[in-house]
């Protein structure tokens, strides 16, 4: 069976349903919540989350026990796409980040109880959620070793000290799961524990939502405090000790299926700057047919294709279990996020005064929206790094002994 | 006497007074009017006018008899990035777009009388103005030569009708400068003429404020519509149909001056990500140690310093009146829209969360200011078109009869 | 039958086959042909084509009724890249430029006679061929309806007079494929036709071997003149007139063969580069662990994985008859030339002197060598061109009337 | 005194004199000397200087005591980018690499004997010379401090052993200026010293000639060996012991130099470009009035402005002995070094096939020499690496005990 890029007929019926929900009933919707998803309300969500279940498109990336209609991560590298068409798709079909990585998370690692008290309302969007793993410096940020929240044993459980922010979705979640250290200090590679805490339990507090760049996640970017904050033995995700290990069964195909519905904003970007530049003019000629127009659409398309063959490489390589599955994740991680941001660029220079006007056009606002892509989910240095060492690996020599010094990424 | 790059001492002692006021006085005021300076309250403007006066460093640009300092553009050069530092530095200093290029023109071409009435209470921050030339689809845009609105002479003076938008600092404007046709049709190059309208002249109507990308220019980006407007004789600027030559004497320097003040928001981008990179670890190392991050602090420094090279070249060409100096603006404008907008972008990926973030940090706001620099007072691509065209001239083969036809590509 | 990347068993083999072929005998024989292989001696060739077979890995693209292997465009895009790890493995292999292009177009438009006469010896790898079509100023170059050359019917055939230049491997050659106009003048688009044109036919004549930055095509690249040069009817290769459309037949896939080969050049350059850096220290660290060169490492690595995805994506498309595979033709050659270009460039600085001497290491050798890859088989912009047009097409608004002209920047 | 860019009459007038000697006489030798100038005839440069000291032109760089026209850098600056134009034209002002540097470090560093001995014959063209500091993996490259070659105090004088590669202009020169450790070891950061070595010098050998990318250097890059080389006392250039610091006198100015002469390759390359797209028609239109081409010719307008400005900042910095010189000379270097490189490319690309013939146009003989201009003189990640330093270390935080580990550049 050789190399070949056939959508699968049923995936592909999903993709068009999806596309058709998009433009019908999304995009027009997009208005209605005008600035910020950030704290839209969630009435917005609901109706979104029951015209999807009407289209027949809601959650397409759970297991069919769960609801979903079960694609594999090529499957869903098509739905998603057409999905991220517009920033309020994902959220309609129930595949948004944060809750979309969480139900993957909680599928692979959780206790049946904790499935059915915690996967079940989600996958349904009746609950959301967030995972809380970033701290303020001098805590985990690119370099997660640096965790610093805490969780030590207590009579019955477990009490969690510690600062959290940038966490997606906090606000309104009705759940979170959160990373603290258990063993070790900053720094130390192991030893860390993920714990699933209930909205509402004392010591946990919500101390602001941060104003970002970007405003199309619901429930924004939360900080988060935790101060004497105690669980339940039963509420540890996953073994103890291991949440290190486990958060990359959850960051691996995360950091994925934020390309792909990234790669839904550049396809977006992308019409309405072909859009313009097949009906406007300057100079006595068609825009789309100026040569300097013309060079920013073709360098778009290039970008789209090569992000979308990337993005299917690596979801077949994760698919398959393939060893190089991490490598190719960083690989699409780094493209994916510079050209998704590229085009949006290139599509404002497009469409000019146009192209910064918030009300007139999408674009500002997807300007905002791809810039921290860059940053979340490990900065490109993060994974340029990643990348580097292990090509490097193989070719190695070991160096003379006295010629210490640890190097800089 | 030689090439040579000192500053001389009472432009350098009123850089240093401006910068000490911008740190001391301008910067802690940027939390005050919150996201949005499009509509913040008068009051804040003079507020800071006020106290760049008792700073002795109102109006760097005005000649004397103005109540200026009476500096040349290379002596604004030097100010205006110390003012740029924050984006209410040049409003403070009454040397913020479309002000600051509007008393130039106004000095160089308005009648005495007009002067009166409109340059000295402008140049005294009484006064506001817009320059109101880009017209919406399919008016004037990158090509003037586009322009739509008419106007037509009417028993004692100018009926004037119809759309523009994007017109900075429309809200609460106390004059517009308004560009319309007075001869020919749309494409043709010649037969604009300049008029002064009053705020509140029947016919003159601020139909909104435009939602940008950007949000620092006081008054904001308005739409105007201009229905049976009549102004009398006595309010035409400069002469009839000399229009487009006109607003040369306006464009030239109001490019530049753009450049000099963007580039202090450059240098206020860079300087956030040092102090990052100076303080936070990574890796077990500090952020600042780390190669990647080193190279974009220096390509950063690269950018800077070729911006600032650039601009006081230009500054000088336009000082000398030199023929070169159209061409050096557009060099100018292009260069330093894109490397500003390459700096502050650096900037927000050293700093990672914070540089998202909008309000614990300085650059979420930056990345959103100077993305629309690229194509304010025209585009990257039609200041390339213009510097191309001029340098092929020399070397343009006659074509052959009949070989004409449309280009492309 | 979803989406994969899985490379056939049989293709695998093969592929590894001929890298361990390259390895032992190819890459050893570089230096033999010290700086140019233009004047190559025929010995070398024949001696490298003799140990391909011994090795079973000869003319892998090549239907097994012509003596090849049978691969589809996706099994060439495995085995082509693994020969082009050294410039000299595809004239190992025989499926070099320009030969193994002019075999796909003989097996797909040349009659049975022809094919006997011509196919059968280039594919046992006794015949070199060449394809005469671009010319000098003012001719067919990166515009192919510019075509000058002409033939008109004479008594018992044709007579082709013209001027050609840049023909890839016309030294030696035993054939030429020319491309000359039998209709409409140049700039028209039809009306061209294909003539097999043997070597030592009187009035064709080999002026020049030009002197070229690459220097790895065997045969180099000719300046060839036709004066007077008669040919019979029965050397017309395809129909009267349909010369442009049955280039197409040869130019899609050729230049998709030429990105797979020098893929494999990008590939041997990183390689190169990991080795220096796994191996030679600076500052105190290993050149691999500083951030600046893990950064290039990484890019090198993303572009030759972005190189692939594209490749494959385009074989797919060309195997399975796609509408699509004119577009992905373009959106690969612009991205891997491109991309290839950047690796060589990147691996280069990484190893600093040795990186351009061209007696010590591949890649003084390898940066001659791909530069050109931009401009051969249309220039990048003319691929931009026609991409761009294509996505605008389906939004181009009608013009109104008497709104023509030339188009500019 | 204001900032100011005119150039001084006289300095203007010797580069005028200096632009008509290269187009009527450096430009009609290029084609003499074939391929490489790197073993060219001793008759060729000396015919060429004799050209120069006709038209005046000769030594701009020298005081007049040496026979020289006395220009500081910024005059140099202006001088040295006419010369630059051909690659030849350096060698004929006898201000080329690395004799020129050579001259400058003998000025400032010698005592008067050995300015008698070397400097004068080096002055008058009767003598070249090299700098003998670049060794092999592991020593002296990137990195000075990596230093091997050592020298030891023996009866009469010191014994010099090592291995240099690299050394520009070591075929045919008169004497060598070696680097070597005279105390410490690799890696330590002070102990060298300079050493004049005559060439016949029993024990310094030059192995070979090495085959480099570029081709333009007299007497090529040759490869050292010092073997129980003895030289005597008074043939310490400078102090001992103070060998890296007197090298700084040298490289400040020898890395801006080079800058200025490489420009005037860009400038080359951009006129032919020009040339081109003024005379040659694709797709119907002149090849200038292509949108596509229009942006290559305005950035690399812009390329070379950049470039000028900088360097001339730079020139102005090292002329007045300002602190900031040595980041100024790091910025000039990286930014010109890659600028040229893209205008050379650009040229290239605009010309097609024109553009890659070394016979029918200078071009592909320049993307030749400038390629390793990113390398020499410091590799652009040496200098980046130096430039973030310095403007991280006023915002160095010191970090907490225990945080050891040196990071990579």
């Amino acid at each position: 069976m050789p190399i070949q890029f056939d959508v699968d007929p049923s995936v592909a019926r999903l993709a068009e349903a999806t596309a058709e929900f998009v433009r019908d009933v999304v995009i027009p919707a997009e208005r209605e919540c005008g600035g910020s998803v950030h704290d839209a309300p969630h009435a917005l969500r609901e109706t979104l989350q029951k015209g999807a279940r009407e289209a027949g498109v809601f959650a397409p990336h759970l297991p069919e026990r769960w609801g979903g209609h079960g694609l594999d991560l090529r499957g869903q590298a098509v739905v998603f796409e057409a999905a991220g068409y517009s920033v309020l798709g994902p959220l309609a079909l129930n595949c948004a980040a944060p809750d979309e990585g969480n139900m993957h998370l909680l599928e692979k690692v959780a206790t049946e109880e904790q499935q059915e008290r915690y996967l079940r309302p989600l996958a349904a969007g009746e609950y959301r959620s967030c995972f809380a793993m970033t701290e303020p410096a001098p805590g985990a940020g690119a370099d997660p070793r640096a965790l610093r929240t805490t969780a030590v044993r207590v009579p019955g459980g477990w009490r969690i000290d510690g600062h959290k922010w940038f966490i997606t979705g906090a606000g309104g979640a009705d759940f979170a799961i959160v990373m603290a250290r258990t063993e070790g200090g900053p720094g130390s590679p192991g030893g860390a524990t993920m714990f699933l805490v209930d909205a509402g339990t004392p010591g946990m507090r919500i101390v602001r939502n941060i104003d970002t760049l970007d405003e199309s996640f619901f429930g924004g970017h939360g900080e988060i405090v935790f101060e004497n904050c105690v669980v339940a033995e039963e509420q540890v995700l996953g073994q103890v000790d291991r949440g290190f290990e486990n958060a990359q069964v959850r960051l691996g195909p995360a950091r994925l299926t934020h390309c792909m519905r990234w790669l839904g904003s550049a396809r977006r970007a992308q019409d309405v700057a072909l859009a313009h530049a097949g009906s406007r003019e300057a100079f006595g000629s068609l825009l789309g047919d100026l040569g300097m127009v013309q060079q920013m659409l073709a360098d778009s398309e290039i970008d789209i294709e090569a992000s979308r063959a990337l993005i299917w490489r690596t979801a077949w390589e994760l698919d398959t279990g393939s060893r190089a599955a991490a490598q190719f994740s960083s690989v699409s991680k780094v493209f994916v996020a510079e050209a998704v941001g590229r085009v949006v660029d290139r599509s404002v220079q497009i469409c000019g005064a146009l192209g910064i006007s918030a009300s007139d056009a999408p674009l500002a606002r997807l300007i905002r929206e791809v810039r921290p892509f860059r940053i979340y989910d490990g900065p490109s240095e993060t994974h340029r790094f990643a990348i580097a060492r292990r090509v490097v690996k193989p070719y190695r020599q070991p160096r003379p002994a006295g010629s210490a010094g640890p190097a800089g990424s």
